[in-house]
C-alpha cells in the first residue's frame, strides 16, 4: 500500500472530491463533499483537509505520502498560488499548496485542472502512449492540457492550456465570464451549448441530443452547429501543437458518439491537410481524469519536474 | 573557423540565401539567389547546391561542415520531407534534407522556416534568455515558432506553430489560400492588411501606416484595426501556450513602433489578467532569424534532438 499511492485532491467548484490514487490511475476509498465556495479559502482549505483526513482514515496513512490535488485554475503551480480562480471567493494570489500542507503535515504540489486532468488521461486513460497529446474538458467552460513530446507543456506560470479563451467569435459572439465576447468556451461549452437548446426551444442540451439522435431535423441542426463550434477551437489547437491525439472529456464528452463524426468531419476540412489524422477520442477516466493526475504529480517525478513542491 | 560554424539555408519561395554562421549567429560569406519555384523541386535542389558551393567557394568547407536547412512548411522535419508546401512547386511528400545531402556530400538537417527562426531568435536574437517563448512572422502569411521550458516545440510531425490558420473570424472573414474563412493570416498578415488598406484608399501598407503616424484619422483608425486583428492571434497563442515572451518578425515588425502599443493594448484586454505582462518585442536579427536558425540546427545538439539528420 505504501508503494505507489498518493493522496489525490480534486477540488472543483461545487465538489471536493479525495481518494488514494496508483500509479495506474486506480481510485480507492474515495471521500467527497460540497466545496464551499463562497466562505472563502480558510473554509475551502479546512474542507480539503476534512476530506484528505477522511480518506486517510479508512485507507491509512503509510510513511511517505504525499498529497497531489488539482483545482481550477489560474494556478502557479510553481509557486503554489491560486492566483484568481473565478468560481471560489478568496483564491485570489493564495497560498494554496502551503495552507494545505499545513493543515495535514503533509507535502503538497499542486496543478491547474486542465492540465492535471491532461496528465491523469495521459498517464492513466486515453492519452496512453501518445507523445503530442491534447486533454480538452468541455463542460462548465472549456479547459485543457498539452503533453508534447512527452512533457506536460506549462509555459511561465503553468498556466498553459487555457484554451477557452481562444477567441473564435470575436465580432457577435456570446460574452464569456472574462468579458470578451467569442471566446470558444462562451460558444461551445457545456453551458453555452445549453442556452442556445434553450433558446432553440428544447428543454436542455440532453433533450436536444436525444431528439437529433432520433433524427429530428431541428435538433440535428443544433448539434451539427455545435460540433462546427468544438471544432473551431480544435482546429486552433491542432495548427498550434500539431498532436497526434485529442482526450475529450467533460460533459458534452457524452455526446461524442452523437458528435463525434461531425467534429471530426469540421475538424478535417478546417486543418492544413498534413495536420490531419489526429485521433479524436473520449476520456477513458470520466470525472477521475483529475484525481488521477493529482496523484501522477506526486507518483512520478518527472510529471512534478518543473512544479515545485511545498513541505509542512 | 572549424569549430562552431555551420552551412545554413533559407529557402524561400521568392529567395535561397546561403551563408556560413556561427553558434552567435554571425552571418558570413553570404549568397543569395532567386528560387526557381515554378520549376520544380530538383531544381529548387539544384539552386540551393549552387548557393552553398559559392558559401563554401568563399569561406571554405571545412572538415565535419554541416547544413541546416529550414524552408516553408509544412515540413516533415524528423523524416526530412518537403509535405505540401504551396509556393514551391513539386515539394509534396519529396525527400528534401536526402536530395539536398546527395548534392552536396554533407550531413543535412531541415526546419520548418516559423520554428527555425523561433530557433535563431531564441538562441541569438530577441528570445534570448526566455524560456517560454513564441516567434510570429507576420509577411506574406503568418507563421510562427514554440519554445516551452526550454525546449523548441515541434508535435507529431514537426508543424507545431502553424499559428497563421487559427480561425479568427470563421464567419465572414476574408478567405485563406487554405481555402479557409477568417484564418488569422487572410486577416492580419501582411498581404491581407495589404489588400484592406489599398480598400480603404491607400496606394499601399507602408503608405497607410505612414499617414497613421502622421495622424491622419482614417489611417490611425486602418492601424487601429490591423493592431486588433494581429492582437487576436496573439491572445489565442497566449492562452494556449503561456508564453513569457513574443517576438513579432517579417515585414509587418517594421510597423511595431506604431502598432505594438495597441497590439499590447488589444492583448492585455482580451486575454485573463493573469497572463498579462507578456513581453512583445519586435525581432533582433531581421531577414536573418531564419538562416541563424538553420546553423543551431547543426551546431547545437539540443536543437535537432527531434530531427533526423540526412548523411550523404
Amino acid at each position: 500500500m505504501v508503494e505507489g499511492v498518493a493522496l489525490a485532491v480534486d477540488v472543483g467548484g461545487t465538489r471536493i472530491r479525495a481518494a488514494l490514487v496508483d500509479t495506474q490511475g486506480r481510485v480507492m476509498h474515495r471521500q467527497s463533499l460540497a466545496t464551499p465556495a463562497q466562505e472563502g479559502a480558510d473554509a475551502v482549505v479546512a474542507a480539503i483537509a476534512t476530506a484528505a483526513r477522511a480518506v486517510m482514515a479508512a485507507g491509512g496513512r503509510p510513511e511517505g505520502l504525499k498529497l497531489g490535488l488539482c483545482a481550477p485554475g489560474p494556478l502557479d503551480a510553481r509557486r503554489g498560488l491560486a492566483l484568481a480562480t473565478p468560481t471560489i471567493r478568496g483564491f485570489t494570489n493564495f497560498p494554496l499548496r502551503d495552507k494545505v500542507s499545513e493543515a495535514l503535515g503533509l507535502p503538497v504540489t499542486i496543478e491547474n485542472d486542465g492540465p492535471c486532468a491532461a496528465l491523469g488521461e495521459w498517464m492513466c486513460g486515453a492519452g496512453r502512449g501518445a507523445a503530442d497529446f491534447v486533454y480538452v474538458t468541455i463542460s462548465t467552460g472549456i479547459g485543457g492540457g498539452i503533453v508534447s513530446e512527452g512533457r506536460l507543456l506549462r509555459g511561465r506560470l503553468g498556466l498553459a492550456g487555457h484554451i477557452g479563451h481562444i477567441p473564435i467569435r470575436p465580432e457577435g459572439g456570446a460574452t464569456c465570464f472574462c468579458g470578451q465576447p467569442g471566446c470558444w468556451e462562451a460558444e461551445a461549452s457545456g453551458s453555452a451549448l445549453t442556452k442556445k437548446a434553450v433558446a432553440a426551444g428544447f428543454s436542455g442540451l440532453a433533450d436536444a441530443f436525444a431528439a437529433a439522435e432520433a433524427g429530428e431535423t431541428g435538433a440535428m441542426a443544433f448539434a451539427a452547429s455545435a460540433a462546427a463550434d468544438i471544432a473551431l477551437g480544435l482546429a486552433a489547437v491542432i495548427h498550434v501543437l500539431n498532436p497526434e491525439r485529442i482526450v475529450i472529456g467533460g460533459g458534452v464528452a457524452n455526446a461524442l458518439p452523437l458528435l463525434g463524426p461531425m467534429i471530426r468531419h469540421n475538424v478535417d476540412a478546417r486543418i492544413l491537410p498534413p495536420f490531419r489524422g489526429v485521433d479524436i477520442l473520449p476520456a477513458a477516466l470520466g470525472d477521475d481524469s483529475g484525481l488521477a493526475g493529482a496523484a501522477q504529480l506526486v507518483l512520478r517525478p518527472a510529471c512534478a519536474l518543473a512544479a515545485g513542491e511545498g513541505q509542512a
